[in-house]
């Protein structure tokens, strides 16, 4: 199933949606959040599919919201790809390299992206989102991992980079600013993504391609990253882990192109749509 | 005013206490969060504690919870006092360093703290807990920064520096294991606090005074914190900021004396109350 929300930001309807509708969930539930996840959403909104107990929403108009509400929190995996870490003079991480993102910093697909005032770096990167339905802590190991996923989606975790990288300390600083992790436009559940290690994943800027990889080049693969991750912190339903991007952003291309006003940033992933954001300044 | 929260874990009746009792908050909120907050709850309490609308609370045998339910962000600043940043090894930072802490390990002052398994190195960190009433976004100055504090609270920022320091990337690694963030017993507003900068601090494990510092040895002040914090993310209410720990910690001690299971940790700051957790293994 795919899962969406639709309307103004914060106050987006929950929906479902098949190939020829768009179905309310309010009567199942007030949003998609840590609790539908973890209360059976999922499998209560397949009964009520098959039951034909959902009202149909006319949703011509309406703004595509991110498919979740904020995350209790947003856990990122750096240089998760060898081609990137190679792009920007890393070294190859023997371990997932772990950092966080202001769950408050989700928006849209198409909402705007604005470039933090005296930004001269902002830098885009497709990534294959992962939200969590069920509890991970302290996992035996990777092969039942998937098991704790919801579903997955499209997620663009923006990045500043002297902010990230030049101002001292730690990342977190220039992966936060506002509307830094454009969302959606669906979540797919696990269910209807056979291999998530198989997805192609693209994004262009003003039309010209600059990321065009595979989650199958992950140096480590999302069932690592959710063992790996619950030895160190307990992962809820509704959180999302951004799983790190494949090369070809700005900070590895020849003349660095970072991202200005009105520029505009497009990205899909196989079986998971697209999205596409307009860059204004904040 | 004084904000707390009693009862068991995930059911916490908000509360005012004031010299003499106990009051439910629960006709004015259903909790002490970013919307109760935003929304001129403080106002809103003062007001009804004048008219006397508020019924008492008995709250013998309850729990204290968190004074504040789970944030939308915790933001904390590493290396922000000079004797700390020294006993670390660490360069006095030029700007502050910024990471984040997942928000679910808020627990109350007084619950136990988890020792993550395969942890061997546990720290403690006494530090000013800063929970924001409203949005601050690119303030012009840090001079009417703390306009923007709801109130202070005892934060203990507990670490484990294997996970921190050791394992690759970056922090917050070590920052996120569950149960890593007690906070309370109070959340004191701010008009109660004359001056955030000339606050004692203490912590003790079994009873040894292992650290024992001052807010005014902070390199970058909280009004500095919360303007620096601005450029970067937005900051609503209902945040927390850990805005860092003085020296004293593990990490910095003659032979590394790191927590273990049983270990008794009390820690307190002038005027806002003592907390005290023992150690437990995960």
């Amino acid at each position: 199933m795919r899962f969406a929300r639709r309307g103004p930001a914060g106050a987006e309807i929950p929906v479902v949606e098949t190939s020829d509708a768009v179905f309310d969930l309010r009567p199942l539930t007030a949003d998609i959040d840590g609790a539908f996840l973890a209360g059976d959403g999922i499998a209560r909104t397949r009964a009520a599919l098959d039951a034909g107990t959902l009202p149909r929403l006319d949703d011509a108009g309406l703004r595509v919201g991110a498919p979740i509400v904020a995350p209790g929190k947003i856990v990122c995996i750096g240089l998760n790809y060898r081609d990137h870490a190679e792009e920007t003079g890393a070294a190859l991480p023997a371990e997932p390299v772990v950092f966080m993102k202001d769950p408050s910093t989700v928006v849209g697909p198409y909402d705007d992206v604005r470039i933090p005032r005296r930004s001269v770096k902002t830098d885009w990167e497709v990534e294959l989102g992962v939200v969590i339905g069920r509890e991970a802590r302290y996992l035996e190991s990777a092969d039942d991992a998937l098991a704790h996923v919801a579903g997955y989606v499209v997620s663009h975790d923006v990045s500043e980079r002297e902010f990230q990288l030049e101002r001292g300390g730690q990342w977190d600083k220039g992966k936060s600013c506002e509307t830094f992790n454009p969302l959606g436009p669906v979540l797919v559940t696990a269910d209807e993504v056979a291999d998530p290690q198989r997805l192609g994943m693209r994004l262009s800027v003003n039309g010209t391609m600059r990321q065009d990889g595979s989650t199958a080049t992950m140096i480590f693969p999302v069932a690592h990253v959710i063992w790996y991750l619950s030895q160190f912190m307990v992962l809820r339903p509704g959180d999302l882990i951004n799983t790190g991007t494949p090369a070809g952003v700005a900070l590895g291309l020849p003349g660095t192109p970072y991202l200005r006003e009105g520029d505009v940033v497009e990205l899909e992933i196989d079986g998971l749509g697209s999205a596409r954001q307009r860059m204004v300044q904040a």
